[in-house]
């Protein structure tokens, strides 16, 4: 049941109108005979949200209450959750499963989730995550990102893991910190942009590297890309090093990106220099969102809401007009939609009727209250209402 | 009814056990014959929440959605309120009501609000804070800083309406960026260090300056603590300056304030650089925490929640462990009562049964959730319970 009637919704916070969805498709024109009717009570109407970077093979979500004792250097976190995964019960299918879930309840219609390579416990991160993106395919699209997370070169054998990742079916290839964690840039994204080229599949690197580092690093990211032809197919995660202070830096790079259409995608945290949304946006670079890890071994916080993602991007980068968190909300809609390169994605006739319906008089207001999901859409299909998604987590 | 047995509860996440209340104070012992009972299912007990940075006299709550296209300058938000106040029916004894209602749900017992004192409302805004504060007095302990939130220097006459709220019965003389806004650092502070002097009344100033110029004026609020023998009784909040990059800077104002006794107040804003909370407690500064504007002409962000408040500073800070989330928290219970002054504040015999039962394993994990809170204690009386408020918002 994919053709349907929704009544008394506001696209974009726009006039109130009936919205016509056929073989889940919105159309245009009256709904077919006896077509199911769902009223909408006036709520605002959004493409799907889009959760444009999980670690959906990580989180504690279901699970005992993890006292986090962990350093504080980013390598701390990176061995502790490696060596402690399976006596957490971290069971990759089972916990992505749940977390998934809480995604499509929270409005979220696709997922771009980094799974972790490593050698210590090969491939099992992905199939599991396979699993569950073949599982709940009706529901939320899955896409699986080859995660070298403990280091590719410094790590012999992740890189024959990476190209297994990928033959088994992985839609991006991962990277992380060429330099910071992996010690070896050029050895890194040679390798990297070499499975990309060898399976046609776009990239999305982990770039933690501050200031200079980080700019060395998205430079050789840059050079790649244009070299390669991948225009709109490269992105870089976090990419704190375009919040550096040197704003001459910044927007040079700013440029760069643009020029080889590298996407940038940010959780905006509250700790850390970030990409100005923005001045991103305004050059033309496309800027997704994402929770990142959702309560896992990392962090305790986090929960999958997008909407909630929407406010900390706008707090981070000052938002308070209106206008401008809708600008923080677009991000996590059409931004994200860019990185992952949706096709049909939109409320546009002939658009993938994927969308969320949200409570409020305008979209700011939505994102202030972030009320529980009115009505969540997969290809025309209910998948979750009033905040509860129709799949029960296991 | 003040008597109260509140059986199997863990105080600060510790062991289950019963905690006696005997005329709204915690007593060691077994509970007087007859006295009522409450089952804490095991929950956590922590004291009261301290909000201890607010402006009950600005919230929009109940009110139609503001569309905000306000400039990007703290000027034009200053004047954008002001003249618009009227208009938008902000008025402060009905919205500062709304607004604590909301407060003692979410489990705070303690505000602190900074209440505007200008020449265009005169003394509208503390007539109708002090309405809400004798209303709610069994519910709620409020405490009114006089804020000259347009300026005083640049606008004759707002110091004589400074010293009349004074005379009114505010607890705290306000101030505001002495330079950045007054114009005149020497001739602010001398007029606010007056009254304080002159009334025998604590001071908190709201410091916005960055670097170099919040420094200059956190030294002369430091100077004329110490030379006033206001150790202990002066606040700055936000104080930005705190978190410049000159890291030496910071470290040396850092041992001034602890050495003058000097309270910080932190919202833990994403956007701005921020006082470091683990910096400043090592040093034995006492650092509270606040809401700020909670859904004003500012900004549409805030809700009252003093455990998401905790979360906001976990996250600036970059806390992850639960030691670091309970320091968080700690900001927001013990270092607002010290920025606050308040006697009786805690959960030992004798303290002031003003309590709230939070729901979690641990604390880090009730801050993670941020359940509806179970139970809200003054004075040994229920003012919330499951996150609704005893009396209902008009
Ligand atoms: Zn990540
Ligand atoms: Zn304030």
């Amino acid at each position: 049941m994919t053709t349907l009637l929704l009544k008394n919704v506001r696209p974009m916070a726009g006039e109130i109108r009936d919205v016509t969805i056929v073989d889940g498709l919105f159309a245009d024109g009256p709904a077919p005979e006896g077509a199911a009717e769902i009223d909408g009570g006036g709520a605002i109407l959004i493409p799907g949200l889009v959760e444009a970077h999980t670690h959906l093979d990580k989180s504690l979500l279901g699970l005992p209450w993890y006292r986090n004792e962990v350093g504080a250097r980013l390598i701390d976190k990176i061995t502790n959750e490696r060596e402690n995964k399976e006596r957490l019960g971290i069971e990759p299918a089972r916990q992505s499963e749940r977390q998934a879930i809480q995604s499509v309840a929270k409005g979220s219609t696709h997922i771009r989730s980094h799974v972790d390579v490593d050698t210590h416990h090969g491939l099992k991160g992905i199939e599991g995550v396979m699993a569950t993106r073949d599982r709940l395919k009706d529901l939320v699209t899955i896409e699986l990102v080859a995660f070298p997370q403990s280091g590719m070169m410094i790590r012999p054998g992740t890189a024959e893991l990476m190209d297994q990742a990928m033959a088994l079916g992985c839609e991006v290839v991962g990277g992380l910190d060429p330099c910071g964690i992996d010690r070896d840039p050029k050895g890194h994204l040679d390798t990297i942009f070499g499975l990309a080229e060898r399976y046609g599949r776009p990239v999305d690197i982990h770039l933690h590297e501050r200031d200079a580092l980080g700019a060395f690093s998205m430079e050789l990211i840059i050079e790649r890309t244009e070299a390669l032809g991948m225009q709109g197919h490269v992105t870089v995660s976090h990419a704190f090093c375009l919040g550096q202070t040197d704003r001459t830096v910044a927007a040079g790079l700013t440029e760069a990106l643009a020029r080889a259409g590298v996407h940038i995608v940010t959780t905006a945290p509250a700790a850390v220099p970030v990409p100005a949304v923005r001045e991103l946006i305004s050059a033309g670079v496309a800027v997704g969102a994402g929770s990142d890890g959702i309560r896992d071994t990392w962090g305790p916080f986090g929960n999958a809401d997008m909407l909630e993602r929407a406010m900390f991007i706008a707090l981070k980068n000052n938002f308070r007009r209106d206008d401008e968190v809708e600008m923080a909300l677009s991000v996590c809609t059409t931004g994200g939609a860019a990185v992952m390169e949706l096709e049909g994605y939109g409320l546009g006739t002939g658009d993938k009727a994927d969308a969320v319906l949200i409570e409020g008089e305008t979209i700011a207001e939505a994102v202030a209250n972030r009320a529980p999901r009115r009505l969540v859409l997969k290809g025309g299909r209910v998948v979750a209402e009033n905040g509860v998604c129709v799949v029960e987590a296991p």
